[in-house]
């Protein structure tokens, strides 16, 4: 396994290379959510590049970039065991020098939900991957359905911009308890995880009464509200019943929809989602 | 020599690509300025590819988007005789699908010059050429520097965005009279056609008093405007001395200087340009 911090040796790195290439995009502070990307891609392709880039640009100034774990060697050594070929880990400065000024924008699907509460978040996120996918050039992406919002604003970009590359999905990894992993877990104390598992007992309850039939958002809502309650230690800041794609709220579900939420457990800001009406291997 | 009109097409086309690629953009409608980068290309690279797309987003609605003249048989034969290997001529409903909502902006160097006066213009054109450049994967873009701000920002896209290609800029074609070729000469009567002449004379009297030892842009613009009195036909819309990368303008000339107009003749918006300090084949 070899690790390159420029783009010249990543271009040299990539000469190399002869057959698919998969590339899976991290911030790093790896989980085992991470590795089932790798471990995918390491089946699906002739080459497995991981980037490892906490991306400032995706953070508003409120936001924890200068908090957020970092731990490249750690990284370096589950990566390693995971089978990949090479990890792309660009310092700020290669990323965006003096005098950057190009951003790649998705524009609608990026106004609700996390983009709602997090105005410039996505316009970084995307600029990020289109910057990967074409220093980069994969055949195919791997990104989790843990950032459900992320995967429809991405793969609408992927579609928008014509990258000649498949987005592969891979679903939500959980602890045992049921917290979906997420690099900001590590912020939470002891109480404060127990609190946590309230984000996913109330997709499980989400899906328990959409397998008995109700299709109404508005009563799917209630019942999650309902979980919420038992916990005063959670702050809910929204809970989503949207289309996978436009990611619209939808009043009644017809065949899929996508229920997501953001909720405040202290001060960290945790995520989770299901989409009804088909398989979740995390939940079910 | 192919001609694709699909994504898929275009997919298809490429697997049997091996060796280098070589991709020159256009709107069609071809002059030996744009034979001039394909037969660039042919010299550059193992496999010639050449966009036709008149893209609507680069036009304002008050603009030539309907009457822009299209010619895709001629084009075809112009292009197979200079060397193309494949044409890729997307239909509008291919490169803009129901839906679409994703944009590429540079947003400095856009600011200025024509972007002035085409507030929206240069989103267009980003947006356009990262699709073209993600469909296609070249390996070298060929462009001309008549659309001098057009190669300033196109390389901007070009290095914030990591693209793995190399920009050649390649010299304005003039016909013998000096007028640079452009599709929309076309719009030309025979009075017109010779009052245009004027911004070639301007700007050879920009080099010739640059090249007598003049730095002063004060001094170049007086000169330049005098060229402009003797042609009443002519309505200068602006005329720019300006840094070649960031085209902001400059007082005093270092070492080069971008010079470049919009001129109105009668209804037609023609521009042109010079680098001072550089040779110039197509005026010196």
């Amino acid at each position: 396994m070899e690790i390159v911090r420029t783009l010249e040796e990543l271009r040299a790195a990539k000469k190399n290379m002869k057959g698919t290439i998969g590339l899976a995009p991290t911030m790093g502070f790896l989980h085992a959510g991470h590795i089932s990307l790798v471990k995918r891609a390491r089946q699906e392709c002739d080459h497995v590049v991981v980037s490892i880039f906490v991306n400032p640009t995706q953070f508003a100034p409120n936001e924890d970039f200068a908090a957020y774990p970092r731990d490249l060697e750690r990284d370096a050594a589950l990566l390693k065991e995971a089978g990949t070929d090479l990890i792309f880990a660009p310092m700020d400065e290669v990323m965006y020098p003096q005098g950057y000024q190009t951003y790649v924008t998705v524009e609608e699907v990026t106004k609700v939900l996390e983009g709602a509460m997090r105005p410039t978040h996505f316009r970084g996120v995307t600029t990020v991957v289109a910057k990967l996918f074409n220093a980069v050039q994969p055949d195919k992406a791997f990104f989790g359905q843990k950032d459900a919002q992320q995967v429809a604003v991405l793969s609408r970009m992927v579609k928008d911009l014509n990258y000649n590359l498949e987005m592969v999905v891979c679903p939500i990894v959980r602890d045992r308890d049921g917290l979906a992993l997420s690099s900001r877990n590590t912020y939470l104390d002891e109480t404060q995880r127990k609190a946590a598992l309230v984000l996913s007992r109330s997709l499980r309850k989400a899906r328990s009464i959409f397998d008995s039939g109700e299709r109404s958002s508005k009563a799917i809502r209630a019942a999650m509200e309902d979980v919420f309650a038992a916990e005063p230690a959670a702050k809910v800041q929204y809970v989503s019943i949207a289309d996978t794609e436009t990611l619209l709220e939808i009043d009644h579900i017809k065949s899929q929809a996508l229920v997501s939420m953001a909720v405040y457990i202290g001060k960290t800001r945790l995520i989770d989602n299901t989409v009804l009406g088909k398989p979740d291997e995390s939940l079910d």
